[in-house]
């Protein structure tokens, strides 16, 4: 778990395309070319119904759906069905599990074990991205201390929970917090390193532009999880969580954008936010902020 | 110190040239003639005084000179002359002090804050980059828990040493190290966020190579802190710690320099690292790799 020695210049060596002109170069799609795939959990577009919903999603180009991991076992048959047809797929899927991986408590982490695997499989089966988890919230006590015995264990866990995860065809993705919500694991760089040391292909992390205030630099953080292990992203206004645009100028993706283009970034950006007005309105002019924003972004 | 929201975003805006095109617009240099500044560690180059070693880096073409901070106070003197009429700069300080600034013991905190601002006086004077400083390592105990109560104090204790540095005309470096000696903060990305809430421009960050085996991304890291943040890098093989080259194919930093050049550091990239051979010969070679290196990283 400790021998990464010489690992980081090989990993960037092979993540980076580097600007536009070497992006290009072996035959890598141009990073002009990248989409941007837009995904919604499940309380973004305006409808009663699921079907509702995805026709909205449809008729604005959304192309990803995120549910809830909650009771996704059960759901597993009406949401292949209410996709069937559709040029949606399911994204990520939202945690939904109980108990914590951290745990001090073995029957919480034992409850955590259990109810995660079950979203996982039931993941699986839907062609999900994977299934995000956060170590621990603040509130989620007593949990083991944060010292390198637990981030050991962190990783043997994951290790075991990302090849449970590979074996269903999907994975877990970690997602990083920030410090209101939980301090154990606040930067993208941190989740993805965890990923790398979890030594699974069913590892993942991700980055969430709202949570994303803890870091320097969005680029930075983005580029850190690299092709290899960036797997989801989320996205909501960078004041108060609403829809992107709802705050103003403070609701910038360029630079993340920037980043997503040149990784080659497949995944989706995934609305995970409140909504401050009507929401038809509010959601249609997020989708187009971000397709503008995208276009900015683009170097080419 | 919480207060961060939407900072990222426009952080990163201001921050970030992006690729070369966009770098050389507005005016700014172009990363293709952003210089690479060596500089040495006192025990990097061959010579039995400071003078000899001195003379071996003028002919080496090294610019920088990073002395330890022990006993710097007394040395100030003799190290400006010996740099008068040198193309030579002291770069930065290598920490030097006694105590640590996570220390539970009042007395252990006290001898830091007295021994570290010393230095710093010493730093100023010398025109100094800045004092490198690690918030713990892993054997120095009682250290305060690793919690969100703790990282705040390190913010306040750190704007309180950072306005002082400030006022010395230099600054203190926070150093991410790697797990096997300092758990506490590993990731530049860490660094860089400490540097921003402790809200004061004498509070910087760095990235070592060597340390950086932690990172997925030498790139990721190094554009997490951006050229508000970064203010020094240190260098070494990256298999066994001694010159650059010494581990052959391992040793390749050309994606880190391309994030230096895409930032357009100014400061030095410098030499801490051991020596496994003959010196002269080692240590030619590891600078020449290295420019070699830094003129692959260049895009344009």
């Amino acid at each position: 778990m400790t021998s990464a020695t010489g690992t980081a210049a090989l990993a960037a060596a092979s993540l980076l395309p580097g600007c536009s002109s070497s992006a290009s170069k072996g035959g890598k799609k141009a990073v002009c070319d990248v989409p941007l795939n837009i995904s919604f959990q499940e309380g973004i577009a305006p409808g009663e119904t699921l079907a509702e919903k995805l026709d909205f999603m449809e008729n604005l180009g959304v192309v990803g759906f995120e549910p809830g991991g909650r009771g996704l076992k059960g759901r597993v048959t009406e949401i292949k069905e209410a996709l069937n047809g559709r040029n949606i797929k399911v994204s990520a899927i939202c945690a939904g599990f109980q108990g914590f991986i951290l745990a001090e408590d073995p029957e919480v982490k034992n409850l955590f074990d259990t109810t995660m695997r079950e979203i996982v499989e039931a993941a699986g089966e839907l062609g999900s991205t994977g299934v995000i988890m956060v170590p621990a919230f603040n509130n989620q006590t007593p949990c083991k201390p944060h010292n390198m015995d637990t981030r050991n264990y962190l990783c043997e866990e994951l290790h075991k929970l990302g090849e449970f995860a590979k074996a269903c065809g999907t994975t877990v993705i970690l997602e990083p917090l920030n410090r209101k919500e939980a301090f154990y694991m606040r930067l993208v760089a941190d989740a993805a390193a965890i990923a790398r040391d979890a030594d699974s292909e069913g590892v993942k992390a991700m980055g969430d532009f709202w949570h994303m205030q803890e870091e320097t630099s969005d680029y930075g953080a983005l580029m850190s999880a690299g092709k290899q292990y960036l797997q989801h992203v989320h996205i909501a206004s960078r004041g108060n969580r609403k829809m992107p645009g709802e705050n103003g100028e403070v609701d910038n993706y360029v630079e993340g954008f920037k980043a997503l283009q040149q990784l080659g970034y497949d995944k989706y950006v995934s609305f995970e936010c409140g909504c401050g007005g009507d929401r038809a309105t509010l959601v249609t002019a997020a989708v187009n902020l971000l397709r503008a924003q995208w276009e900015e972004a683009k170097s080419c």
